[in-house]
């Protein structure tokens, strides 16, 4: 039976200084690496073993991904990079930590953009500093000027049934090393997870998360892998 | 024009020894990730952006074309791995070293097989040490039992067809992260050096090589990144 393997990425510098991140491009930190590498030893002591990788346009999942599998022995596994796995684009918040945000738009307007379903933060300005219009790896791609969950969601799950869903109808083990919100999107999906409460589930950073699934792709379980 | 870019992988800890590797899977030494990233870094220096990436299945050209590629802020560009881009199978010979080699099988023999074109080292033995034959990475693969390097050139050039070509011909800037013996014989096919000749070719670690190709792919020119 088919098995999909969610991997958040490990700690990255902008996790630890509280900025909102999203598409920005910021790496693990030495803590997130030891994560990602402690993911793989836990998929090769538990014999769970990926056949095929997908990640994200960004270095912190990208790392994540082949540090786990330079763990385990399975660098050597197919690989496939896209940006409808990216994070969440936090639109304005980009680059902002939660103290300067309260201060610029008020507690209770952060709240709603980080605990609600639909409301996507401010739209980032062109040429800001965080402006990723003229960056290569979305060339040809309408970068979003932000999203809300359900945005993500959006992007996510159409890819998720165009290359992922395939693989896992063939049997294959899927790993996927992503983001927060990229792959609350999954969990959501495969779990029935409504959006009133998909908000309230927290995925924790460089802990393998298993599905098994039926042949048409239905979750019979979901678990930490750490926790088997 | 299309740009063709090669890098043969760090120093892995069979070449420390002094030991044949062939399709064994050693890992980088330190001073071989050293080597990747300063490859890495040659690439972003000089301004020569890869836009597509293939290697091998073997973890140490793997891991020289991630460390590379980080190191030059690319870790997000498409990777494709495949064995075709492995190094020479080394046969019976894997595993041992220089000395060991010509304890066993003479001066003269051992000779034969580094520096002849086609005569094949010894079989590997099914169920030696390092028989690959359950690797589930090679399930599906008519793994050889042993080549020479016209036997390498037998699978490296096909795939180079198939695969690589066509993204050239599409305008990508192509970086290949592999192997003394698997580069060989792209150099060999589009630097038009004879069977005679090919041997007497080495090909440094970690040195990004750069043919420049025209639209026919015939090279135009080749030349060591660092030397320009």
């Amino acid at each position: 039976m088919p098995r999909l393997i969610l991997v958040r990425h490990g700690q990255s510098q902008w996790n630890l200084e509280n900025r909102f991140t999203g598409w920005w491009d910021v790496d693990l930190t030495p803590k997130g690496e030891t994560e990602a590498m402690a993911a793989g030893e836990l998929l090769k002591d538990k014999g769970v073993v990926p056949t095929v990788a997908f990640t994200s346009l960004q270095t912190r999942a990208i790392r994540t991904l082949h540090l786990a599998l330079e763990a385990s022995g399975l660098a050597w596994i197919p690989e496939t990079k896209d940006w409808r796995l990216n994070e969440r684009h936090y639109g304005g918040l980009t680059g902002l930590n939660k103290a300067e945000t309260a201060e610029k738009h008020g507690e209770e307007q952060v709240k709603i953009w980080r605990r609600s379903f639909d409301v996507p933060p401010p739209v980032q300005e062109k040429g800001s500093e965080f402006d990723l219009s003229t960056d290569p790896r979305y060339a040809g791609i309408a970068i979003p000027q932000t999203e809300s969950l359900k945005d993500t969601i959006a992007r996510v799950l159409p890819y998720y049934e165009e290359a992922i869903a395939p693989q896992l109808k063939t049997g294959e083990t899927v790993i996927v090393a992503a983001h927060g919100n990229s792959l609350r999107a999954l969990v959501k999906h495969l779990s029935k997870i409504s959006d009133a409460d998909i908000l309230d589930l927290e995925i924790p950073t460089g802990q393998p998360i298993i599905f098994e699934l039926d042949g048409d792709l239905n979750a019979t379980e979901r678990y930490y892998l750490s926790e088997r």
